[in-house]
């Protein structure tokens, strides 16, 4: 790659079920050219999440999906290389939405400048960017954890989970997580100081979930799916919470699914159990909670009261193999390249 | 029956499946003697309700099931024969939950003094009571109906249907209504003022209920459950709200529901849509909504902009009948018996 090229990731093609590297393209195009209020960045690092799954699709979603020949979405920390517009200026580090390539020509406006001397630039994707909203935001706002209450959560040694369980116990209730392996269920256990961790793939995982939870639960945050959510369902207590903010183990479902059928059952237990039940995307919230978060995670990290483990990745041709790893929970924290 | 004795109606047995006439029994018993603080009522009215199915059961459910041989449980409107408290004298009429028997001794704590000139008694047991406030409560705290929104309810001729599709117009929203059978759909339509009136027994239901909603569906007042959810169900807005007060069509269900599995799709949904649902039983809103609720309500129905129906049937040896055909929608208004 040399500095007059542009090297990109396009979506190929559509996924049938989990996408293969065949559904990513790497392509090299001419750098970009400036218009007035635009700046050229050079990407930094490229966040990698769950959702980008739901844009390789073209079901109807949150979002429109990214077409194909596309460059990939996604969020990014770049460095400002040449800028039109006055408020900033060759040098300047700022977080952008600028997706899956070396360069980009965007407007000044969509961009935050980070000051690297306040935090590590790459947690801006992560504990202190979008997922770490996705976390403050659905836990404060919809599940409401209570001092004494239990929580449970998934995926806890990701960068949504783990938030999540850390925050509930700043507010005074158990966390519970469940994260997949020895390895990432010891550090949810030391590092991020959980109450009880259960493996998922431990075949007695329901049970253990149920010893680990002798008073129910009040709050699961759903960010998985699949079979934790049979292992949670019967230990809702009376007006539980569940905000929903992923799905990632049924993303790459195709067809339908064999029976039998839970929905009469879940009717039942949120009627006879008085439950809340409510999916959300966080920038729904980033109008009335964005400040508060910015403020207080941030303080939050810089007291060590909430801690944080990131995943990187070398290199920008290393981008598809890693998401098709993360859809199957084999990252290990915020997963990151480095472009 | 003499006034010396109390006729009453006991759970026999629990029902398998829809309930039939053996799982009731009708007893004759001495007249109940009277504690301090309490009062002789003498029922008048008895309400039948779809959640008498669930005191039936044995599963666990918000409320502890009623026990063989007890005496069935139910809201009365009833005359005080004979006070032991102060602050009750015979000919008082009185709202109660004595259940289904003629006469009853009741702490005098658990009743509410009825004035028949404000308003006919009966209503206590339907648009001013109960029912009334299941839909007050759920719509306007959870429904939470806006100007131009599109609510849907099921069972829209029913006492809850009925008054959440009218306070839904009150508040400004367009209500379409689903009933079984021409006459209870005229009724809601000519009587009740709903802006749109489906059949659910119609083939067509839910191409026409499509129809009937051509912006889609804001507010899913839930109190039926069955195959009403799977024609609602694909035309959710986004940030769409469902408040969840009953499941009549599977109150009777018996065993495991045959696939596919609709739950998968109904939590990509919640997600992909923001969707809210939450159970609900009334009175966790009556220390919050309970006293709004009796000085609106009351007004609305004075003034005619709420209307009712009910369907009285006579005589308390009819109620296990007239219980079995509520559960089959075969009652058509707020369905009461008078003792």
């Amino acid at each position: 790659m040399t500095e007059t090229e542009n090297t990109r990731i396009v979506l190929a093609s559509r996924p049938e079920g989990r996408p293969t590297p065949a559904n990513f393209r790497l392509e090299r195009a001419p750098m970009p050219s400036l218009g007035d209020g635009q700046v050229l960045l050079k990407t930094l690092y490229l966040s990698l999440d769950p959702y980008m799954r739901g844009r390789m699709s073209a079901a109807k979603s949150y979002a429109a999906p990214v077409e194909i020949g596309q460059v990939m979405e996604g969020g990014t920390v770049a460095e400002v290389v040449e800028s039109r517009d006055a408020a900033f200026k060759p040098g300047d580090i700022v977080l952008s939405y600028s997706g899956w390539q070396s360069h980009a020509a965007v407007s000044a406006k969509g961009l935050r400048k980070l000051d690297p001397q306040a935090a590590p630039v790459t947690t801006a994707l992560g504990v202190l960017g979008m997922p770490g909203f996705t976390a403050y935001a659905g836990l404060l706002t919809i599940g409401q954890p209570k001092p004494g209450e239990t929580l449970v959560v998934a995926a806890a040694s990701g960068p949504v989970g783990s938030a999540v369980g850390q925050i509930a116990r700043l507010k005074g209730a158990r966390a519970v997580g469940i994260a997949g392996g020895p390895e990432k269920c010891a550090f949810v256990r030391e590092t991020f100081g959980f109450d009880e961790v259960i493996d998922h793939r431990d075949p007695q995982m329901a049970d253990k979930l149920a010893a680990a939870c002798p008073g129910g639960i009040d709050v699961y945050f759903e960010n998985v799916g699949g079979h934790v959510w049979d292992a949670v369902f019967p230990l809702f207590n009376s007006f539980a919470r569940i905000p929903v903010c992923g799905l990632v183990a049924q993303y790459n479902a195709t067809g339908a699914f064999p029976g039998p059928d839970r929905l009469p059952l879940l009717m039942r237990d949120i009627l006879s159990k008085s439950l809340t039940i409510r999916g959300f995307i966080q920038r729904e919230f980033v109008p009335t909670q964005g400040k508060a978060f910015q403020e207080e995670m941030t303080r939050w990290v810089a007291e060590g009261a909430i801690r944080y483990k990131e995943d990187i990745v070398e290199g920008l041709e290393n981008a598809p193999e890693a998401l098709i790893g993360l859809l199957e929970g084999k990252n290990f924290g915020k997963l990151i390249v480095k472009v």
